[in-house]
């Protein structure tokens, strides 16, 4: 019997505790779950026959170390930092891993030595990065394969709220790590568009917004991730002359959002000295020019907003103006901010979220190389509620699946792999359509 | 015979090596100058008696310890993360050290040390830090020891360019290092105005500038420095409920240079594809978003300012929107801007410099509590030529007068200090005056 090792048994491991669970019983493995709180890994795992409950601290590199040698394969949901030293210990121990984290450069670094070991280091296998990754990787190659040229690749993911839970006037709950949220996009965006490198840095970005239209669910609004440069090389894509890869948001979001950066309220630089002893407004006022008039008043005219109207209404709503006391004392901006949303955006038990996938090819045909064609391919997945997630289904499916394809011996690729490769994404692709994670595509 | 050793022998050693040659003659000291280059050594010594130059790569420890043992006390010039190193040095070999830069947590975990090995570690003996603690605290005790209560202390300086020798649309060239000019106020100002805490992060910072008048001398902009709240407790003014430290300019320059910061134009965090492939303008385009309008329409309408007009004048007189060649390949968009400004920017060899300091003080007396009195003291000081620059004399100057004070005996202090004290900013502020670098004080 075959012995699945899983850390980590938080939030976004349920999907992928289930699918593990579901596959035991059809091939007879074994799924051992470790996490610090057994009561967290008893929810997720019930008492299923194939489940074995393992308390164990990462820290504790012992036990670790022994309960990585009792299995076939790991799949960890850990913080993507801890990565490099578990994907050692699996070199070390022979044992294949899989992960939905970026490769980072010490992972990369571990690539000869798997191979070695004839294991795979399997990264990126969730859903950004992961079911992008092999959605956009198989019309590549169809394209590529057909004699096509691609001229443009334009990919929006958003994690969202669904319209039926939609009762915020952001479109947005947190679906997903709210601190992510609140610092995503610092930095600068780079991207190539007609053949000309553009370079947006962040007090723009929300400013800089594409609108994105999905067949049968609607418009939003999409800003451009950090950095699409690296994209042309992973996807073998080194002289297109459009890349751009963004996230998506309801309309109205962005623009809100860039009121609170344009503020300097996103910071996580510094902490704002006796922010316990403020209330928001105060807190907001910090960041003001003074004046005889409204908190309100110098906010809007501080970030060029109409005083009234939509925008204004959104971050009212927020709180940022009350009298309330802030929470936190010694905080940063961002962490003052994201106190507040996490009171703001909470799922409520029965909501649904929704995640939004889009690319959007330009191509020519060797049969009519003048002529530019289009092909639209889009993903949409609604949760059950506010524990199944969409967002924890598509970030545990696609890990469960090429968890139980490597174990079966379908993918049968060593060293450090993301899903950019027929052998992982043809078999992925499927059975995640077979689960209802399918791709809808249109060409014009 | 005293001997003074000197480390580096660059720009800003102008003046303290000419300084400390004349001392030398009248007190009997011999001055080692020592830099990797004795090119350097000898412009600024001369053929002088008094003046040995030694060539030393401060990288070379045993030479570095060996000329430290033989010296009676060490100035150093190097560049501000090499002294906590020759700090230790000179503890271990108990000579006292006096530099121009800001006291690190690593130079302030000496103090104890210093005071056990009977030695000064004298920093901030330059301009700013230097000579504003030395005048500041002047005023601030003498307002204190007669019963005065301070309500606002707010401190402005600027290297900038003489009147006469301004021949350009900013009114600014380059006395001091060009990158910390491109790279200044990143990070977010804090400064506590009225009892409230003020936080501009810098994004908004030049658009946030007071106006300066400074008596017989002009209007100037202050913009704000990145961290006015911990001078509170440097200066003893714990409970103050306005104090602001800023930076001046020309009138007009914090607009124009607004909108480069907008751009993203110093940014200093990545480096730019293919750089040296491109021309300023395309550069430049870089940042902007796409449009059938040119280059500079599409700048002034994304940063806001009129196509026509002072501002895009200045702007355009840069070159940021020339067909030239960038010169620098894998560059980040702050050194190619400062490449580009070095051009601009340069001193010519008559050009003269100025120094523009003010701290302005509002306060109350015991004998009328009721009463906001205000008194102003200002500096301004010009230089000679490119070389001998008022930044070179205004930063090498009280460097060289507190390490004569030290060599005297004026000066007993041990440990870790800054001219905050009396007994080091007394003697100081009275050789200054002596030397032409004087306060003019204005109260009402």
């Amino acid at each position: 019997m075959k012995n699945i090792l899983i850390l980590g048994a938080g939030r976004s491991a349920t999907s992928l505790i289930s699918y593990l669970l579901s596959a035991a019983v059809k091939y007879d493995y074994s799924v051992t779950v470790a996490d610090t709180s057994p009561e967290l890994i008893k929810q997720k795992t019930g008492s299923h026959a194939r489940a074995v409950a393992v308390a164990l601290d990462i820290a504790n590199e012992a036990l670790t170390r022994s309960e990585i040698s009792k299995a076939d394969i790991v799949v960890s949901m850990l913080p993507a930092f801890l990565h490099p030293r578990i994907a050692e210990q699996c070199v070390a121990l022979k044992k294949s891993l899989v992960t939905a984290s970026y490769v980072s450069p010490e992972m990369k670094g571990l690539d000869a030595a798997a191979r070695n070991a004839g294991i795979i280091l399997m990264n990126e296998s969730g859903l950004d990065p992961g079911i992008d990754h092999a959605s956009a990787m198989a019309v590549i190659d169809r394209i590529k394969n057909s004699g096509g040229n691609i001229l443009s690749f334009k990919s929006y993911t958003g994690g969202l709220v669904a319209p039926e839970s939609n009762d915020n006037p952001w479109g947005y709950k947190f679906t997903w790590n709210p601190r992510n949220v609140v610092l995503a996009g610092q930095g600068t965006a780079r991207y190539i568009e007609n053949g000309k490198y553009v370079y947006i840095p962040y007090h723009k970005l929300f400013t800089r917004t594409e609108k994105v239209h999905v067949e049968g669910t609607g418009d939003f609004e999409g800003y451009a991730n950090r950095d699409s440069l690296g994209y042309r090389a992973i996807y073998g894509l080194e002289n297109i002359p459009t890349l751009i890869r963004g996230t998506l948001r309801q309309p109205g979001y962005c623009e809100a959002w860039n009121a609170l950066v344009q503020l300097g309220l996103t910071d996580d630089t510094y902490t704002v000295t006796d922010s316990g002893k403020m209330t928001y407004r105060q807190f907001t006022d910090s960041y003001l020019p003074p004046g005889k008039e409204s908190v309100e008043a110098r906010f809007a005219a501080y970030v060029n907003i109409p005083l009234k109207g939509t925008i204004m209404n959104m971050i009212r709503w927020l709180g940022i103006f009350e009298e309330a006391a802030v929470i936190l004392n010694h905080a940063t901006p961002a962490q003052i901010l994201q106190a507040l949303l996490e009171e703001r955006w909470k799922l409520k038990d029965n909501d649904r979220d929704m995640i939004v996938m889009q690319h959007k090819f330009e191509y020519s045909t060797a049969a009519n190389p003048a002529k530019t064609q289009q092909l639209v391919t889009s993903l949409v997945v609604k949760g059950d509620d506010s524990v199944h997630t969409a967002m924890a289904k598509t970030v545990g499916l696609p890990v469960g699946i090429v968890t139980k394809l490597i174990l079966n011996g379908v993918i049968k690729l060593k060293g450090v792999c993301i899903p950019t490769v027929k052998e992982i994404y043809t078999p992925l692709l499927k059975e995640l359509d077979d689960a209802g994670i399918r791709f809808i595509e249109k060409t014009r």
